[in-house]
């Protein structure tokens, strides 16, 4: 039978499929979530997409209908990635030689004159470690698998033994754990193959959306702390247990984990309690990395697996972002770089090989939809982006009928109504009477007062307008006022301009729908590098799946996170002048 | 108040009292089993002991009436020590340097302007390692004592942290697990000293005497090795209670504990497979060196307490032989020395520093006293010295009536028996009137036949007489033999003579008692030696104490095992015709 390759965008799954397999079947298989409105009778013509053929060629086809038999690439729009995660923004290529590695031993048998321990029959060699759970199986391993056996490696250090040859078994999982999402890779450690992603919301938001109020809650007792904990290591267990599920797998051959999230993420998944990261001076309990047996924090991978989480650099620039500094490789040029990681909460590191700073700004929920009235995540339903012109268009995630306003279609809003003169250099919204400018005129119906406040309509939705208004924009400038000022404070920390920096990176599921020139036009970012900016998007996922593939990449990543430093935005001399100087839109 | 130090021999005690203190509350609340039969009213006379004051007068005192007033050394005889093990036979001293250490800290507390993470305050230096228990209690540990902490320390890694200073409760255990008893000796690790000692059975000996029989229980299913090794651990457990009971001590405050113990002892304790130690080619699981949790053998000092167990050498030359070598500072001269270390089984060790031989004969059970027909352990009642001559006399260990016949009694009858012309040199006990010599003629009478064997009646007792018989006489040649067989065995291996052999210990309870010229005539140990045998008592215990009180120790030892090869006597070619020749009394 011949075999065909599916190539899955953006998610660079590779799958091989018999030939004649329907290409819906190939979806739901591999755990994609691609909606067939109607059962998959070819009616509804909702689950039309491009494929890409092997000689280029682009054609529309109804995934329910078309069989594959030939290569092809499938390229997916973003609504069908669960809880609208960018699965990756860059592509990096490395060797592989992962965390845990596997080798495989046929022993002589013992004799009268070779009567060696098993021990030292298996590792003939000094200063190599192992665990007293080896030791106790040893014995009967051996001798069940007739001397032939693989031995798990953790660097020095045998994890497990297995019985016979087992080396093409061997699995792991990358982890970006969210304040808000979850999202996991399982990746093939001896091809590095991404096998899977899996993701879901972070059953922790049931205890407070975000990590100040998570916080609170894991410090008012140990009880808080143990929910917090639970919940995150529960639904990273329902995880796993669906990546292996999906690919026909078991969880025995998972044997690392890597972990990246911010430093309140990385101490509830540790059962570490993060009360003094709320108040100042804001100190984590430990920013170097924390390397653990899987079973301690009841992860359930193989009972031998281990875990990996990335280090942290202060309270509140974490983990994820050294695995998205890793990702970008902030440390292998010589030119200064600036990364820009938007989540919940909004990191920057700026410099170059050798030398970095770091700050921290409570500034992104704003970008993420929090505390904007239509806010919403970048889902399907949220417009991610306006222009505002002769011509009036905004686009929809999944063309669907409009529900909110992304964090990427808030920055267009603004930097659109700005353009047109809705919106004065202040920030001020106008009255339709105020309008001076022509294309201002041409809008000003779609200004109007809701609940009390002066907003601006940007489309009718299906469950009402969907609008900006005057407190959104406030809320807004102090988000993106709190981004531009830290980045000119680690600047003139750093001794350099802004002509000096080399390429921009925007992280989070935000970066690679937000729009350069809006970006720059709001002032998030500086007007003169608007052509250096490149959205990476999950970044930190990227990062989290580079270091399991290679301990090259995690030490890589430790010895980055030791050279940033980090400076502290809200005990800074300039920061308040600095921070009203970028409110306004001049 | 004046103090003053009592001495205690031969357990090396030593102690501090105020004036005035009576010396039986000295060895009371020291927990020296030393038995005041009318209750300490001076009727009885029998807790009579000799002292030692510091101009080297020596006196005899009752211990019920004496009162400490001045520097003493209290020379103990062996009734008291439970289960007669014996204490020490070897002095050593070594710098205290344990194996755990504490190191405490008065740290500057955070500020906006030194908001190191919790972590990096306590340790300021990359590279020392800790426990996700450790990061887990630190935030609360700093807060409530005011970031005063002591930390505890294995090597480069920190495995608890405690409130304030508490260096001056620093302790460990150090444990000689023998096949029939097992001995623990409390220590403080900041000076030293050794706080008690404590004893028992080893609980093991229901399942089976010997360890060959306790191999079998433990292979016959996963339960039998399940109850071996918490009868071992529960034992061990009693011991460490009864240990801080004694001295007012908390188990939290142990931290450290060492096992010394043969490879089947180490095994079970470690709960690891011991069956192919009894089938060919008896290879143990692991020879090198085993450090674990203390937890995870469930043993209870501190939950994060280090159990450090003495590398083994073979499958029948264990750890406690390493322990025994590591006292008698085997690698310390560079002239050759012999280890015979006699206890249920008996191991040589031959060497000079840099190189070393070993063997197992399973010769030992005989001098214990085990399948003889009055044989007993070294324990009160029995009879550890008998003179044959013109006088006929007979020392009872605890001075009672006699009950059996200890090893080094057994080695002594023999001799003198040889010596008068009632053993011929074949080993061959006479008849009365086969007796030739005068001396010999002079105890005819003692000769009898006691249930149809031919015996010799060393004494009445109280239960009856305390004998020995032809059958108590092969059984000891086949022991001496194995013994003499495997130093010859080892000397010809090393390619060194007797006359090279410039000491010659003599470990096992029974080394101390052992009459030199008597384990000369019966040609246990070559008759050249004689003036070279130095009875070295429990050295395992000793080296576990030593290793527990200076890592630098138990280094040694780990270095020492490492150059010990053993020669397997079961397949070497010689073995048979050399013991033949060694059987007899020649």
């Amino acid at each position: 039978m011949n075999f065909y390759k599916v190539t899955v965008l953006p998610e660079t799954l590779q799958i091989q499929v018999p030939a004649d397999t329907p290409l819906k079947q190939v979806l739901i298989d591999n755990g994609i979530d691609f909606e067939f409105p109607c059962g998959g009778l070819g009616v509804c013509k909702r689950c039309k997409l491009k494929i890409i053929k092997s000689d280029g060629q682009v054609q529309d086809v109804l995934a329910c209908q078309y069989k594959v038999n030939e290569d092809i690439t499938v390229k997916l729009h973003q609504r069908e990635l669960k809880h609208g995660i960018l699965s990756e923004g860059i592509q990096r290529h490395v060797t592989v030689d992962a965390l845990i590695k596997k080798v495989y031993f046929e022993l002589p048998r013992p004799s009268l004159s070779d009567n060696r321990d098993d021990w030292r029959r298996v590792i003939n060699q000094k200063g190599i470690k192992t665990s007293l759970k080896v030791l106790q199986d040893l014995p009967e391993n051996l001798r069940r698998s007739d001397f032939k056996i693989t031995t798990v490696l953790e660097g020095d250090k045998v994890i497990a033994v297995e019985n016979h040859d087992t080396t093409h078994k061997l699995l792991g999982m990358a982890f970006d754990i969210g304040t808000t999402t979850i999202a996991g890779y399982l990746i093939d450690l001896k091809t590095g193959n991404e096998l899977c992603k899996v993701s879901s919301l972070n059953p922790q938001t049931k205890f407070g959306a975000d990590v100040i109020s998570r916080i609170s809650f894991a410090s008012e007792s140990p009880e808080g702390l143990y929910k917090l904990h639970s919940a995150v290591v529960d639904e990273i267990n329902n995880l796993i247990q669906e990546a292996v599920k999906q690919t026909k797998n078991s969880h025995l051959d998972i044997y690392a984990v890597t972990f990246a999230g911010n430093t309140t993420m990385h101490h509830l998944l540790l059962k570490i309690l993060p009360k003094y990261l709320a108040r100042a001076p804001y100190v984590p309990v430990v920013t170097e990395p924390v390397v653990v047996d899987a079973a301690q924090i009841n992860i359930k991978i193989n009972p031998e697996g281990r875990v990996f989480t990335f280090p942290n650099i202060a309270g509140f620039v974490g983990g994820d972002t050294v695995a998205a500094a890793l990702a970008a490789e902030l440390d292998k040029a010589s030119k200064l770089k600036l990364l820009v990681d938007i989540g919940t909460n909004g990191e920057i590191v700026l410099g170059r090989k050798g030398k970095y700073l770091a700050c921290s700004t409570a500034a992104g929920p704003a970008f993420e939809g929090v505390q904007i009235s239509c806010g919403m995540r970048g889902a399907s339903g949220a417009i991610d982006h306006v222009s505002i012109g002769e011509e009036y268009k905004y686009t929809v995630i999944g063309n669907t009928s409009p529900e909110g306003l992304a964090g990427s279609g808030i920055v267009d809003t603004v930097a659109e109504l700005i353009k047109v003169g809705i919106v004065d250099k202040k920030g001020r919204l106008l009255k339709a009477e105020e309008i001076k400018t022509r294309l201002g005129q041409k809008y000003k119906d779609k200004i109007t007062s809701i609940n009390g406040i002066l907003a601006f309509v940007i489309a009718e939705g299906s469950s009402g307008p969907v609008y900006i208004n005057q407190k959104d924009i406030r809320e807004f400038q102090l988000a993106k006022g709190a981004i531009a000022a830290g980045i000119e404070i680690l600047l003139k920390a750093f001794g350099a301009n802004t002509k000096d920096i080399d390429e921009v990176f925007l992280a989070g599921a935000f970066g690679n729908y937000l729009n350069p020139e809006s970006a720059c036009a709001v002032g998030l970012i500086p007007k003169e590098l608007e052509d250096r900016i490149k959205g990476i998007g999950n970044a930190a996922g990227v990062g989290a799946k580079l270091a399991v593939i290679s301990y090259k990449e995690y030490e890589r990543a430790v010895n980055l996170s030791r050279k940033i430093e980090y400076i502290e935005l809200s005990s800074h001399p300039e920061f308040n002048s600095t921070f009203f100087n970028k409110v306004g839109f001049e």
